[in-house]
């Protein structure tokens, strides 16, 4: 059966209704939040939908794996590293990266950055 | 090497830099087109993103197949059929539907609604 997760609109950060925002730690993360829109809760055997919401100062972990990533960016504005280059994203921009490539996103300005990132469900 | 797809903000429907609107017909569809947004041509192998902009009065066609979706709302507002029920869907709201649910996707008002869609590369 069907899953819907409806939008909390009263809420400064982007949330959802029955999800949760997760752990997300390590050396090279700062002011970044992870929710699980789509994953193994859902059943979902094939693809995960995540939601990376990061604060102003902020970026996600200097990363580098196997799987492939495709990402939108749904708020605010970003700074990408794609190996060995850095360019800025606005809202709306689309990302694949495809496996082993390094990448890491920060956020740009004074306002919080949010994208979604799907990945293939075994990695 | 990462593919980056811009999106064009000088158009009243969404579109995106190297991304064309592609034919979206048949008996159970009306004034819905589709956009990949990564697929084949980004060489994705786990997943494809496409984006779907459905007109007032349009909806997208009546399916069901083997593969799941993942689907977010990023533009107006939308009716969804789940099985033998419908409900209504505002930007943001995520809908997870595992394979074999019935589906189709109505705009409602008057104002275009579009969403992101996921499926599994291999359909």
């Amino acid at each position: 059966m069907a899953i819907i997760h409806r939008m909390l609109r009263d809420r400064p950060q982007f949330d959802w209704e029955d999800v949760l925002a997760r752990a997300y730690d390590g050396p090279t993360v700062h002011l970044a939040t992870r929710r699980i829109l789509i994953g193994p809760h859902e059943g979902a055997p094939n693809f995960h939908l995540r939601y990376f919401e990061v604060q102003p100062g902020g970026y996600t972990t200097l990363d580098q794996h196997p799987h492939d990533h495709g990402v939108i960016l749904i708020r605010g504005r970003a700074r990408v590293r794609l190996a060995d280059a850095e360019t800025e994203l606005a809202c709306g921009d689309v990302v694949y990266i495809p496996g082993n490539e390094i990448h890491q996103f920060f956020c740009v300005g004074d306002a919080p950055m949010g994208f979604l990132c799907i990945v293939p469900a075994r990695r």
